[in-house]
């Protein structure tokens, strides 16, 4: 059957997912790449960016679950590009011409525009639909796959609140950003009908693991 | 030296160490046992409440760190007793005749009494003072021993701002409480200073310790 996931989406210790003052030369604000240094020692990062080495421990492991068994991505429009994008004509994400994506990617956005295949097997769609809709259309799209749900922040608020996520891995960086989107706000008693599992990693994150209780 | 330490400290995964509504028939409100009961499955508690059994792993060691080394402890009015405990004159805190402290206890009041000597070793000291000098206090009181930062909430950000703070002990409890007391709010940058490592256990809760870095 296929599953709603959100893989490895880090958070800091307060529960903030992006800092506040996103730019186009800052993405995530005054949080730059705090969140992320975890996943950049990786072997599984190291491949992505064509280096050698990078660890294989249980960060490794998790981030390579980013892509088998899914069909599509649904993602904000504050994933797509930086405030104001959509008045960018020329705007085709953060990602280059070879996206890390590989599948449909539905962007929700108020001013949709007409789709971009790019290279690499990755599409992106445009969409101004709500959480359900969405997901209805990212779901054909998939084939029967998985589809993910990639953030930012406020999309992910509004799938949880849904009820309409399987599956959450989520990466608490020990760090205090004290301001930016807060993934908690909202969703009090969420983690009732799924089962949690923490698991501290050697690298210094934890893996927070939602999955929906049968 | 004698150190500042704040001791298994109960949040949820959004950061919440009590929860809303708090009375003297629900002292953590809304929260009700949840953020411990990860504490009452372990040998210390049953040792504490005289029962036998219980388990013996990570979260029962943290535990035991709990008075070794202890001489004093400093704590918040909300939680020495219910809110307007100050009206009650026979209010002797909510741990009985024989409190599990065991050395002087300085409760922090805009409303000071007299001291209430208790049995087991507890006295209660009232006292109507910032941080630095409640900390001068309790550190004279505890004789070269460490000071125990107890809590609630409140005290513990105002003690934390102020970097008067050693070592936390905090223990994240996977559920989303969604209102009550904060911790983490007004402490942007905290983990500067510290050395933060954290440790899932197999009693589902993730241990997160803050130690001074020299």
């Amino acid at each position: 059957m296929s599953r709603t996931r959100i893989q490895h989406f880090s958070i800091s210790l307060d529960g903030f997912g992006t800092g506040e003052g996103l730019t186009r030369e800052a993405p995530l604000g005054h949080a730059g790449e705090r969140l992320h240094q975890w996943m950049l020692k990786t072997g599984w990062w190291h491949e992505m960016i064509g280096k050698p080495g990078g660890s294989g421990c249980i960060d490794d492991t998790l981030l390579r679950l980013f892509a088998p068994g899914i069909g599509a991505e649904i993602m904000g429009a504050g994933k797509f590009g930086p405030p104001g994008w959509q008045d960018d004509p020329d705007w085709k994400s953060w990602w280059g011409a070879n996206p890390p994506f590989h599948t449909p990617v539905f962007v929700l956005t108020h001013r949709p525009r007409p789709s971009i295949e790019m290279e690499g097997g990755t599409t992106f769609h445009f969409l101004n639909a709500p959480p359900t809709e969405a997901l209805a259309a990212a779901r054909e799209a998939a084939k029967g796959h998985d589809v993910r749900i990639g953030g930012g922040v406020a999309m992910l608020r509004d799938f949880l609140a849904a009820r309409l996520v399987d599956h959450m891995h989520l990466v608490v960086v020990p760090i205090l950003l004290g301001r930016g989107a807060r993934l908690w706000d909202g969703l009090e008693g969420l983690e009732r009908g799924y089962e949690v599992e923490m698991a501290s990693s050697a690298g210094g994150v934890t893996h927070v693991m939602f999955t929906r209780a049968n």
